[in-house]
């Protein structure tokens, strides 16, 4: 999938607040862009912490040569603390963990369950991302309904293991399950109106999960505008 | 890449001595293949603790019923702890530094080095890797020397990163980026006597790095003899 040559330059609606309220020089600096499902990941780990931090919008298909040097990489979402460049959305938000080891713990603390925690974050990135793209990328009627089958048989293994009764993956406590695959949650309203999409047809517990999900203060302070998103997509949309 | 339909049921050579050690009943329980290189991963890491395991050797293609019922998935590694089932040899890793704190440390204590460590975890798994296994599969002469070309392409930028001097990845100090990379060393004589590769095309850093690796006693304790190796790929080299 590629985006669009031009992003609009910075985040709207809620999203915005949140990013004016970091625009203090911090030792962490997050270099972000608004619009990238991988930075929201981070973001929401900030903001569930508290931790301070300073937001910096960047462009990472227009490589600012500051950004550049940083991170050669030159991705969003990256990390920067004492000069130093991290990259990777779920190596950041593990980075996050150590770091500030006194803030709300996002992963659990016994070991057999955090590994637990960690193998369903790795289904999330080689299962479900992958195929909600392909599900974006679809584009005649055949594919498109063959994407769709396989988005849902994509969610039904991690639905079958979100906590009986929820609200949140792992139970009562929310945790970078989540936070990983939050940003899909919230921009799946792009595959209701365009694919035929519909949450319940994951089962009741995905409708409820992903309600829980999109009406967190940590994912609502993070998320820009729906028409915005939108744009993002739209040279694969189709009305 | 699909394996033979027919793997030797034991491991050999070296490793074989290995397994021997662990025959006990141990709270931990390890399901391997002596064969596969992300049970490798796993194997390195217990041995540099010298914690207690029971190694226990499955053939994942072949299912069988008690280790199906353990792990679903029926993938190797896997690792059983208190009746629970652990997949993803990335996971297995971090797990048995949470799991067994008081032993050898295989990550970094700082944060922000613990963070690059992953990165380059991250790497070896996401372009190292797929790399390699496409250099195996590559059939003809001229897509044979461009997957090999891709292969030195693909360890450039960790032979860059590897410590000035080494030995290993990180310095002196061996780590889970060293036990990540590390069956695939093992595993590259298969390309040198194939598909012409050789370690000192990708740099004299490698070339050392490479020499450490496979000399270490963690990984030495692990290898299969060659020719059982061979075997495993055969079907895809040509003489
Ligand atoms: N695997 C990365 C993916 C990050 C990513 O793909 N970021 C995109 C924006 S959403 C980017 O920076 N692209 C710039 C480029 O590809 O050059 C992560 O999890 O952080
Ligand atoms: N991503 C897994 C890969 C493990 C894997 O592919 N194991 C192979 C043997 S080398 C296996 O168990 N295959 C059985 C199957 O695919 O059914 C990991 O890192 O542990």
């Amino acid at each position: 999938m590629s985006y669009p040559e031009v992003i609009y330059d910075r985040a709207t609606g809620v999203a915005a607040d949140t990013v004016a309220k970091h625009a203090e020089p911090q030792p962490l600096v997050f270099y972000a862009g608004w619009f990238c499902p991988y930075v929201q990941r981070n973001w929401i780990a900030l903001e569930e912490k508290g931790v301070p931090y300073q937001y910096k919008e960047v462009n990472p298909y227009k490589k600012d040569p500051h950004f550049l040097a940083v991170n050669p990489k030159g991705l969003v979402p990256s990390a920067e603390v004492n000069g130093k460049a991290l990259y990777e959305s779920l190596v950041i938000n593990e980075f996050f963990e150590d770091f500030f080891p006194d803030t709300t713990k996002l992963l659990p603390e016994d070991p057999i369950e955090k590994a637990r925690a960690r193998i369903w974050i790795d289904y999330i990135s080689k299962t479900v991302v992958p195929a909600f793209r392909q599900l974006v990328l679809a584009q005649d009627p055949a594919e498109q309904s063959k994407a769709l089958s396989n988005y849902y048989d994509a969610l039904k293994p991690y639905v079958e293991q979100i906590a009986p009764g929820g609200p949140y993956f792992l139970g009562a406590k929310f945790s970078l399950v989540d936070a990983t695959i939050a940003p899909w949650v919230v921009r799946d309203f792009i595959h209701t109106k365009y694919r035929g999409y519909e949450r319940s047809a994951a089962g009741e517990a995905w409708e409820k999960y992903s309600q829980a999900i999109e009406t967190r203060d940590s994912i609502v302070n993070t998320s820009s505008d729906k028409e915005y998103y939108k744009q993002i997509y739209a040279k694969y949309l189709q009305d």
